[in-house]
């Protein structure tokens, strides 16, 4: 049997789950915490967790790894990124830094239509090539599960390609990847004075052909001004459940549309985003099941509001820390930053930005039964840090404190 | 004679100083970029910039060291920090992510105080050792050349321990570091009662003694409510002038106690922080030959304003970026995260920003006749960045893109 014992961890700070799915409201502040711990892990489960002079004394261990008086915490779930895609748009961030807006830059042929020219033009091959050293910086950064959506094709077949991406990189990478089918992220150019035929494509071709190769988990639409409106959402998000997906929305990033209280109605899994939820749109996410997931690289890098969190933690939400990793909104790999901003400008504490980073991530992703925390039963997906405190992870920002990834049971970083 | 051909460099962006110290107003966003260049070095020193297929030809090379194509810039300058102290205050992080102030965690104890016990109680070894790892990863994360304050002391032992630090970390790291007495950082709690008193300490004991073992070329204060008022400021930095100091005032921080326009009135090199700084107050500056240097990384950690930079380059002034690296309100090493900030919430552009953080920078130490720019005749601070234009270093935030660090001629990373 493979197994492998992680000795001599300095600190171990990890949420528990206690076989719920998740942990919300004020329950996010509880981290359990051990001091010179030792993690037992079989065929990629953990299976003991204990003082460290006492788990060293097994004698039946196929390997041995000295965490040398490190940190652990479990690997980081990043439950919202875009991570396939061709070309960059560092011409945008210029152009914003001189004062260009966001949507001006949209509206002047930029954003996400410039990414998708690139993306339809790159080959399966060029794709696969991109995303694989992404997800290689991701994993060294301390990412052990990323939900990836498609959404830079906008045809069938582009939008495909994305997915066949996603399902070739799940197949050969060792990060746990979901792919969440995102056909409804802009309206292509094709379709621009006829957005109804768009949705049609969307719900008609493009979603049973997904749903037929069986290539997306979660279906997800860009519910926005300018975007998809939360009728047009509604068909969609419907559409998709009927097929079996499970639904995520991007909403009330750029205004307050009532697209949060469309995703509660509809039973989706999460509501993302969530910059101009109003305290009312916070109290109705609350009282429902779905997750509220932050994106505040996003915030940061469009100096847009950040999401009221503070007030979603209050009320009882459960929350979910994501990076929006895309090209044009959020250029980031790094979960520690968000835990960075979470503290420094959405006022939670670091013990909630690690359950939200970790097992509300997985949560957000159907997966916090089995990944999200380091408890006994869970797979094995364990961070080892060079410093002697979580804390620090988020305090001491912008470097990568991560020394050693534990995927799955095996060493990969 | 040492030499060394870096060739094969796919874009190489820099401001040029052409015989200035700096670049102000709208000429910081002038960055000279070259492609397919090599940079050939001899006995430290810059003596060719060329074309990569030209330069290659050269025979009498001791070293060749092949960029691949990456993108080359000039070692960053952090003008501002404070690397060398004890513990770390993670705890206050967490603390004010619950929602207490700077200010209240001062106040009950915690702050500057408590790093000045930390720092008080760590030998000259500890102190060294902490500093050589900061300084190390400092260099990994692409700055060459950096400043560093004393002011964790705050009695004339401890403060001529640190600065004793600083000097062996000066003669043995590779990177170039100028040392700034910083003895009036706050009163300590021995002159609780008896301010004054620690103002004639600073002048009749700690700056003599200073200056007699040359252990620092600038003397900065903290001059802010509830710290240094500006006529003790004034008082310290006169002493400090005639015994030949260069002056830096921490000004305008927390509240717009004038101390910049006293920093300017006094012909300091450089007035620092500047979150509260008015718009006439950046006229002044802007007047003057003085650098104002933002601290960005402060204002995201304490989640305060950031610097009027925009009015000030508009103004005509000459803006420096620095990290600020400290335990309580700015605890990173990283300079790209700093153009980050600057383009996302101070609006100046990455052009802006490289010359803030490279020639501008050296400006604010006096560094700028040999450092801070890629120019003939000027000495061998070279980063080589794994992107394909210095926009990404920025756009493509809290990831180390620095692939090699090239210091003085040599390859130190």
């Amino acid at each position: 049997m493979a197994s492998l014992l992680l000795y001599n961890i300095g600190s171990l700070a990890t949420p528990r789950s206690e076989n719920a799915s998740r942990l919300s409201g004020l329950a996010m502040g509880n981290i359990h915490t051990e001091q010179n711990a030792a993690i037992f892990i079989e065929n990629g489960v953990i299976t003991r967790i204990g003082a460290s002079s006492e788990l060293e004394k097994e004698a039946n261990v196929a390997e041995r790894f000295d965490a040398k008086g490190m940190a652990a915490l479990p690997g980081f779930v990043d439950s919202h990124t875009h991570t396939v895609f061709g070309g960059n748009r560092a011409n945008e961030f210029a152009m914003r830094s001189s004062g260009k807006t966001y949507q001006e830059i949209a509206a002047a042929g930029g954003g996400i239509l410039s990414t998708m020219n690139a993306t339809r033009k790159a080959s399966h091959e060029e794709l696969f090539h991109i995303g694989k050293k992404r997800l290689d910086a991701m994993l060294r950064h301390g990412t052990t599960t990323v939900e990836i959506k498609s959404g830079y094709g906008l045809d069938t077949a582009s939008e495909l390609k994305i997915l066949e991406v996603i399902q070739e990189l799940a197949r050969t990478h060792p990060m746990t990847i979901i792919p969440t089918f995102l056909g409804a992220h802009a309206f292509p150019p094709e379709y621009k004075n006829d957005r109804e035929a768009y949705i049609e494509l969307v719900c008609k071709e493009m979603l049973p052909a997904v749903k037929e190769r069986n290539l997306a988990t979660f279906c997800d639409i860009f519910c926005e001004e300018n975007y998809f409106s939360p009728e047009q959402s509604e068909r969609v998000l419907n559409t998709a459940r009927e097929l079996g997906f499970k639904l995520k929305l991007h909403a009330d990033q750029l205004s307050d549309s009532g697209a949060s209280a469309l995703g509660v109605r509809l039973g989706a899994v999460s509501v993302d985003h969530l910059e101009c939820t109003t305290a009312s749109g916070a109290q109705v996410i609350a009282a429902s099941e779905t997750i509220a997931t932050a994106l505040p690289g996003a915030s940061l890098f469009l100096n847009h509001p950040y999401p009221p969190v503070r007030a979603l933690i209050d009320a009882g939400a459960t929350v979910a820390l994501a990076t929006d990793f895309n090209p044009g909104s959020s250029v980031t790999f790094s979960m520690p930053m968000m835990m960075t901003l979470a503290a420094t400008q959405m006022r939670m504490t670091p013990e909630e930005a690690l359950t939200a980073s970790t097992l509300n991530g997985a949560s957000a992703l159907s997966l916090a039964h089995e990944r999200g925390s380091i408890e006994v039963g869970k797979r094995a997906d364990v961070l080892l840090a060079d410093v002697s405190h979580f804390y620090e992870i988020s305090y001491h920002f912008a470097m990568n404190h991560i020394a050693h990834v534990i995927k799955d049971g095996k060493v990969v970083v």
